[in-house]
């Protein structure tokens, strides 16, 4: 019933404070600020971040094993490696701003931004890894979703990657994934979980795309477990659902939450698979689609699309609402899923036999596509 | 507390049903389908009406002082007004498209849309006239903002009249207004109230603009009442919120909900008066840039003001979030109100001597008028 929630609450208290602002224009700056110091069997060459670390190094250093430490260099390996396998699609100039911010009361977040480029329209890959007090609502929520946990403010730590990119070309989908891990303390007693996914959101519907989108996916979720991917590809039709249009925002992919089982090491061994699937899954598709010619008539229809995708972002999404819904929430982060440009027509609808009509169809009836 | 819910509670029963649609492509099949028969004395001559009213002319003409069917034909005159007050400057072949809807348990509607036109980008005038009854949410939600009803079911009646206009012209500001009316029966009981409001959204401060926008308006409200115009001025700053920005979506106007003092008629007079000021609030500001020239940058600083009013209007704005939390909600009315095209940029902030700033300044600290 409550998906998405813990980057809510990362929405939550990730507050948005200007005095705190790091921001470089040059990710570059960046680039070798962060010190290899892992083995190199925990294959995170830290030099390669887009940024140092949220949390100091003498801190990670002192707990490699503690989940805490091995999420946060797992999502900053993600990122370092999407934003550089998008660049290198991207091909140009544009290069991914980095804006690392501090929250007050705990932690911060790396949110890197590619706008108006030659092959990203907009492109966003934020992470945040914070800590804190949950307030007491926050708390009340996670009861009534069957947390075990005590009244009143607890201590907890949430790390979570999310990204959003729009591609400018309409044969390219647009492409979101999250995954996050979150730990609340009560009393002497941890508990955790696990939560996230990856869909896609094409403009014409290219089966063999979709098919190799899911494949990709499906075979990251089969090597934990058989029962995932058909489990978590209903979800995801489930939650990228506008009732009010009765359509799915994209052809699905994989969506969970609450993951705490068999154990932390082996949940954190499937997340991590998903989040290596990423790339496999996505950047195929750009590569094959972004030099294709589109007409006018194509892009507007893109950008109609992507009206869609405001709306349920706006509308639906529960983590972007419980954010919002915030005073102080770093509402920047928040709204980087949100394309450079959408479009609204009045009563807009295509033909039976278009192309756009064929996207429709399979919007209104999720399919099976593996 | 509860704003904009008559609206809210249209939405919530102008079932989208498709099969019912009598959509048309060219209001002249309408005009001329509404013949008048009420005297001069009444000031409607139904024959200009964009389309023939809703409740069918015998039921209208039998009920002459009724408020439903006063109502019904105040709206419909202020919709046709300003439907050809806005062609006339549009002044293209870029006419109003009239759609007239009905709705199974009783009612419907007339949505006139002109979309991107020379002047006009999307400009949406919707009236609708409902009745049937009021599910039981909706009559406890009006019993816990104050209203003495009985619970379950209740027969009601709304009247209103809905209307954005997103000029092409960076130059020429939005404006929004709505004006309502609602009875609920409980037992031999009828109670009554009307609400609306008029408010002014430019992407460049025009003092002057501004000056005679509240000017207008507040003429409007002090012919009824010296409180009005302060009281609803700053109700109007209070709800056009955008908290997660700290900004207002424009410069305000009027609104209010509720109104049904001191008497029925009073309050008709006082809300006619206001519908009446729509024209010359606007129309002028219109008329007097809409040839202004304007750069690329004050475009583009145009659609991301615009990205505002959809985040306003979908994350904030009451009526709206009620209305597409309905299912079979008619969502294409209620999306009405969206731009045709629309922009987010990841930390946008114009510079501080601009003529961008300046407007955010007022948007953040809203100011008096007249």
């Amino acid at each position: 019933m409550v998906f998405k929630r813990i980057n809510a609450i990362c929405s939550l208290i990730l507050y948005q404070r200007r005095d705190y602002y790091n921001k470089f224009r040059h990710h570059a700056l960046f680039i070798g600020a962060a010190v290899p110091f892992f083995t190199q069997s925990d294959s995170n060459d830290t030099s390669n971040f887009m940024a140092s670390p949220i949390t100091p190094m003498e801190q990670l250093q002192s707990n490699p094993t503690d989940m805490k430490t091995r999420m946060e260099l797992m999502i900053m390996k993600v990122q370092a490696e999407f934003c550089k396998a998008l660049e290198k699609e991207e091909n140009s100039s544009h290069k991914f701003l980095v804006d690392k911010w501090q929250r007050k009361e705990g932690g911060g977040g790396i949110t890197c931004i590619l706008q108006d480029g030659k092959v990203l329209e907009k492109a966003g890959v934020n992470i945040s890894v914070v800590s804190g007090h949950l307030p007491p609502a926050a708390v009340s929520q996670m009861r009534s979703r069957g947390k075990q946990l005590s009244e009143g403010q607890l201590p907890f730590f949430a790390a979570g990657i999310s990204a959003v990119i729009h591609p400018r070309n309409p044969h390219v989908p647009t492409i979101h994934f999250n995954y996050r891990y979150f730990e609340v303390q009560d009393g002497t007693n941890v508990q955790w979980w696990f939560g996230g996914g990856t869909d896609l959101t094409p403009y014409y519907l290219n089966n063999d795309d979709a098919i190799h989108f899911h494949k990709t996916l499906k075979e990251a979720c089969d090597r934990h477990s058989n029962t995932y991917y058909p489990k978590f590809k209903k979800w995801c039709d489930n939650y990228f659902d506008i009732p009010h249009r009765g359509e799915r925002r994209g052809v699905g992919g994989i969506f969970f939450d609450d993951l705490d089982e068999p154990n932390q090491h082996k949940v954190f061994g499937f997340v991590t698979s998903c989040a290596n699937a990423v790339i496999p899954s996505y950047m195929p598709l750009v590569a094959k689609h972004k030099d294709e010619k589109y007409s006018e008539k194509e892009r507007q229809w893109q950008l109609l699309r992507r009206g869609r995708y405001v709306e349920f972002n706006l509308v639906y999404d529960r983590g972007t609402k419980f954010g919002l819904q915030t005073p102080g929430a770093r509402y920047e982060s928040i709204m980087m899923s949100l394309p450079l440009e959408a479009r609204w027509e009045y009563m807009h609808e295509p033909d039976q036999d278009s192309r756009e009509y064929k996207l429709l169809e399979v919007l209104r009836t999720p399919k099976d596509w593996v």
